[in-house]
């Protein structure tokens, strides 16, 4: 039964979502994905919307780039939270996805992250699931000290980078 | 029988809608006005998309500020011209609506015109219809001329008012 | 107890922030706010963030103008789904505050919503609790036909309007 | 007899261009391209405007980059629907073409499509020809119905990836 | 005789031309003013062009907003040097007018000043008509040194009030 | 002895430069103020750079709108540090300053505070005045915690506002 | 004698400035060029603007990326036109450049034009100097005919590829 | 004993923050630099703050990109100077930091240089160094002649280059 939905408009558009599948595995929450766009297939878009629910998926993550609609366009027809995801694509660089994902009408929210930020879109997904399951909670503790973890390693290889300089 | 059928998200983006309808009625053109939101009421955009066609409506104008997705959702259900009109709201004043609105993905177009440009839709609606009706294409001819003179009648207004002022 | 902590950098603030607090109160979910800035408070912001799931908050809601760290500095102290409502204010009208808000490093998710958008900010808390609380959903569903008989209502409005203009 | 005319400030605007063309072929309607500047050679412009309509054209895309006049200027000079087309070029990636092509005054729409989207421009012109066209009517629901297999395509190269992922 | 062309696209930029015919005025340089559209009276745009040199103009101020083709369309017309004036209207305010006429391709330039800027625009006409004539370059010197005058009276007034506020 | 110069294109700017002064005056800085404009009075923004190292002044406020080059060129010819306050004025809003101000070429820093941020920029100076003052340093400390303690009133004015709306 | 003076704020702004030299080799118009920084080497940019007369310069070309005051700066020092050549550089492309050449303060004019449009700066230049060269009108007369003949070669060329495509 | 703190939040910064440390080697000033994270880290940032003063810092340069907290949040934690550095990256490519780190609310500046701007945020610490170091005043005198011969041999370059090119 997978947890979370993964919806987005083109297939080109799977690198940044895989950084949120990636994210998912890694707290062991089951994901399916869907490539349906809000434009050329929105029948397919709704009906996935509408059967997400019944296979077990709690939250959605949706991305899209350009006018990037695919979002607000699930955010309408459910009531789960819609975590939106702005590509970065096309002459804009995702300034358009980004205003078209958050500016949403009062009474339909998508909760925005940062353009192609994959990562982030997963871990907010995991956040929300937190809510009802102590055991991801328990791994959210965790995952913040690996994540300070990561930032510390990053300060060692620099003091042993600018060491290595003087040394010479 | 209708044959533009005018859609907006609120209410409240009638008066730019408006300018369109008057265009519509100079030239003798029936219209229908439709409320509806692609976030809020999806199936009444639905359904209003699928029965316009059976009430004569052969273009669509659709108008919506902040995330603006209604135009392009209307655009993803009908093989009719959607022309969409970004409308100046919230804090970024329509730049959102605007690249919204006209990003579309390739295989949906939507005819933009500019932020709160609701008489340029309406005349565009116009144009598209003359296509295959010929008095429409004589007063469109005679519009232009029309427009013409607006622009010759303010340069007479400046020419007066310098020499008015010049008599002094 | 408070399920939802609402947190904000002035209370200037509170104007858009009230807009989630009454989206809350209509859900029945208890609520509580603070007046807390990352810059000029910042030990009053990390003591609310650590004692805030004591005293039950499941979700923040924070809000912010101008440079807007507080949302990712809340984020940063807590597991729990964190929530940015950026504010317009000064002369970049809140595109500061949406850009400090949504484009958060990799490992710390913000939920942003759009500017001003404090109604947005509330339902989204709404649907993230509403995952462990079978209440919620149900009321979700029912606030999901409230908002679509809003946007039918403004509908009913125009024709009345249009009606009375053609019956003059 | 060419129903649809392409003209482009540049011949360095050809590769978008010819998406439009592209569509056009793919729907049997005839088109001719010009390569004429609103500001090197407006002459040739207004020669091409004012006889293309005997030479069977109905409806007219005109591509720019940077200052972009050329839709517009086009616009000006008839009354056939012209659809306009932003360029990416120059320091500013056609937010000046997007900006000076959409925002025309009241009186002289011009029908704009995104950022070198001339994919969609080609299909809004077989749109507006459809109006008074049964056949093109009939391919464009077709039309649609490839749009979406391109998208359910897509899908399934997506479900097949992940397979294998799994299968390893 | 005319020396300086004024031309705009609406007799609504008169307010910020005026500023320029102040300017030129001032410096006892012959003037003339038309309201003429590149969209909506282009043949009376091209006339005026052809014309004005007969009438002794030797260079041109062009003022619009929005699509703000209007320098540019006249630059193509003539080899008079054209200063384009961007005006603040819409909801653009001015980016829109001043990429527009900023921008505009290799061949065909427009002396751009800054959005409003119409006392620059008269002063830079002066600057070119000073070229050829002595007396101006003179009064030019006497002008600046005046400009500098408006500079030294607003350090006197500030001066002048915060004694006044330290006396207190 | 002033030890801060102030100094702004316009008199117009001086309700923004005043917040600088008040905060200077409550830390007891004497400051001194000027008008001069990099444009228009170039000569003596010079000479009031020049000098006013021996009037005492180790930091400088410069303030200016729009093309915004006061900062800039009083950086160009002192080694004291300058502060840039970008103001907001003209169509742009302050981005113009801002750009202008902050992206100096490498070897002539400005450094920039926000847009009308007149308060921030008298602060930075006292930090860095403190950098030789012990006891300026001391008042930084009290100040740090007065900013602090007006979050806290912030926060105890929303309580009981929200007390009073309770008890109602 | 050079009548063009060409300043730049950096040897790498050179392949921009080039073309301008390019055009007015083309006219047989003497220039001047040198590397000058209103930031790094003020005193220098003063002694090359109020000497330049005296080598007979009559028209400045000054270019300069990111804050790019050096127009700016010179046109304060002078009363001969200066045309303002913003330079794409850093992060901003050119934006910053742009804003801060063209939003010059009332009473000191740089005409600006696009974003490494170094052709149309020198053209510009020539059209100043033609005002009071009848030579330079026939050549300027001559170009514009030659800028013409470009646009009507690439339309040929563009035929000849449609030709040789269809042919196959 | 440092005397300049350089923070960044991530290793991958330290290209930009290394042109700063070269500046302070050409100065003799001694410096130290960390990696730790406003988002990731908060705890190790706060700690370093604190014992900082200790270690002798007294001007901190703190660089960050994207939502860019880093540098607010390092003011919010002392009353030194802090210089805060944005850096490109991502889609929004530096906007994003230089409004997050330059907009920082009342009462808790960041001196912000530009985006990348490495070498002027050095040079700037060192400056506010010199208000109580008079060798480094002496140094940064003669550091302003070496500033403006990079500038007079950048000029020799081009004269040499013309030179050879009209040689030919």
């Amino acid at each position: 039964m997978a947890r979370v939905g993964l919806i987005m408009g083109s297939d080109s558009d799977w690198p940044q979502v895989k950084k949120a599948a990636d994210v998912l595995d890694g707290f062991g929450v089951e994901w399916e994905a869907v490539v349906a766009s809000a434009h050329r297939s929105p029948e397919r878009v709704t009906r996935w919307v509408r059967e997400a629910p019944q296979r077990g998926v709690q939250v959605i993550i949706a991305a899209a780039g350009l006018a990037a609609h695919l979002p607000g366009v699930v955010a309408a027809q459910t009531t789960l939270p819609v975590i939106g995801l702005p590509i970065e694509a096309g002459a804009l660089r995702g300034v358009d996805a980004l205003y078209s994902i958050v500016q949403m009408p009062p009474g339909v929210p998508v909760a925005t992250v940062g353009i192609n930020a994959g990562r982030n879109a997963g871990l907010l997904a995991v956040q929300m699931l937190a809510l009802a399951d102590q055991e991801l909670r328990a791994r959210l503790a965790h995952y913040k000290e690996e994540v300070a973890q990561e930032s510390a390693a990053a300060d060692r290889r620099l003091q042993e980078m600018l060491k290595a300089e003087t040394g010479e």
